[in-house]
């Protein structure tokens, strides 16, 4: 799963047993909260957006699955890089809606998109073009130019950006609305602190969208009541997490950028370099039913073919250090020729 | 809103904080919430159910949608008892299906079904039946003699029966499912603690469902994660109120109880008698535009209009009882000649 072994910032915990002191009846979302996310988009992001941009969903998942019915007519089809995190195609399939998967390329050791292969695999009828950055679970971080030549294949676009906060490289993470006021008219973006914090358990997520019809169209199961809202504790912990959680979230990504090095440094397998995201993204193509093999040897990886990519295994790094050491010597055991 | 001013048990609150202390990753069902539930519907409500038949949801509404979309054809068509809380129409209504409300009859001072009226408004199309016992805006706790009349109608049956532990006379709630085997095996149950033990900020329901068939349709939806799972706390929050939040249910029991008797003492307007729920359900169309009549005197009511029954307004009595004897005293100056 694709969870951490760590507990939330201490800030979190404490406003959530703040919280069980109240009476715990209908809640909207605070007002607060929608202040704190434009804050915090703000200043770590450097991305301005309007409070009343903001919709506020159960999970980027349902989202994914509510942009997938309520964006795409029945006819219109849509774009999705793959590798990639299986509920964007499982979210466009169950719509059920046509869609072409377009693989990624390795550049430079970094999983990009293959814009001649996007192309050619757009249709007439295509209207949603899916991304997610940083990618999962490929791990990169798409740069500025990256990310103006995807938008200039138009289309709308979903960008799941979960992983946002989770940049372990000396670099930006830019959201691909921020790019421009043409682009951000046009971009659902779907966030959630439930990653960086690990508090999936509990959930909150938001979508960010500038334009009227398309934010109608993703709020408009919510509002019905068709999809639950948030618990008022991820309400809690979220408005906790983006106020008081950033130094415990410093100490995270350094503790990730150290697992992040072990695994790159001890596994002897090719991999991409994990720019962002707590996620290794294995080629072990050479290792037969690799995911099977390592699972003998004590290790549970997810397997390739849940993203798109048979041959391909993804470790969460996400744990304790001690324990990531004997995944890999596990996973290195593994390897070795039968004696 | 249909919630109280009350803090939920402190066993609950106590479950809750216990943890937060805990990583708050993914999370699956617990399975010693599953027993519980079994042993409070054999130990409160003498029926017998299999674990295996528990399909959590992440809240009795999003249930309602789930089944207008997943156990009718579109050209199904389901019959709705009325007035009833507003979810059950707009669920049909969005899915959308073809339906027919079927209004209420006061009999002996009880909303009572008029089974005439709902065989003749069935047709060879009829899949679904939905009901609401305890009623809610009615208030009515309705017998084995009429659950069993109303389940020879026929049809797949759905049941909200959240407010099964809110009964203020000395009647027992009876699951319809519980009725007989024939019946269980055509029934959809929606239950929540939400309700009784007034944690609804932190939400978790199920469906009871024996058909392999019926389950499975219930269920396809959160296991593709088009919706989210409860959260943690609310599983936490179900499984503390259920074992060990019965005193507290007792004691608020005999307040609401105590509650409902001043409503119906002090209020000069005819109304059914409450037995159960702490909804009064209030026939003021004797009052000229009752609704915002009595918001211009300070009280705030749910409109008829929402439950289909212009001209009736519903009182949420659960509430400290000083703020209720205000409310009447309210009520009862709103309901003065003008001098």
């Amino acid at each position: 799963m694709a969870d951490t072994d760590f507990r939330s910032p201490a800030a979190v915990r404490a406003a959530l047993v703040r919280r069980t002191e109240h009476v715990l009846g209908y809640t909207a979302p605070p007002e607060e909260l929608r202040s704190a996310i434009v804050d915090y988009l703000a200043s770590r992001h450097d991305w301005r957006v309007d409070p009343s941009w903001i919709v506020f969903l159960p999970g980027v998942v349902p989202g994914l699955h509510v942009s997938a019915r309520r964006l795409l007519a029945p006819d219109e089809h849509a774009l999705i890089p793959t590798p990639v995190y299986h509920h964007f195609k499982r979210a466009v399939e169950l719509a059920p809606r046509p869609f072409s998967e377009v693989p990624l390329v390795l550049e430079h050791g970094r999983w990009a998109w293959d814009l001649d292969a996007l192309r050619k695999a757009r249709t007439s009828k295509t209207r949603v073009l899916y991304l997610c950055n940083p990618q999962n679970p490929g791990g990169t971080v798409f740069t500025p130019a990256e990310l103006t030549k995807l938008a200039e294949l138009g289309c709308v676009i979903v960008s799941d950006e979960i992983h946002c906060d989770l940049v372990l490289d000396d670099v930006r993470h830019v959201p691909i609305a921020s790019l421009s006021p043409e682009i951000s008219r046009r971009t659902v973006t779907l966030m959630s602190a439930n990653k960086a914090f690990n508090f999936p358990a509990t959930g909150c997520a938001w979508a960010v969208i500038e334009d009227a019809g398309l934010r109608e169209a993703m709020s408009a199961d919510v509002r019905s009541h068709v999809l639950p809202s948030p618990s008022v504790f991820g309400y809690e912990a979220t408005l906790a997490a983006l106020r008081e959680g950033q130094a415990w979230l410093a100490a995270q990504l350094d503790y990730l950028r150290g697992n992040r090095d072990l695994v790159e440094r001890e596994l002897p397998l090719p991999m991409a370099h994990v720019q962002a995201t707590y996620l290794a993204w294995i080629d072990a193509r050479n290792v037969p039913g690799a995911h099977e093999h390592f699972l003998r040897h004590g290790v549970a990886l997810s397997p390739g073919e849940q993203f798109g990519a048979p041959g391909f295994v993804r470790l969460n790094f996400g744990t304790q250090r001690d324990r990531l050491r004997e995944a890999l010597r596990r996973m290195r055991s593994a390897l070795k020729p039968a004696g």
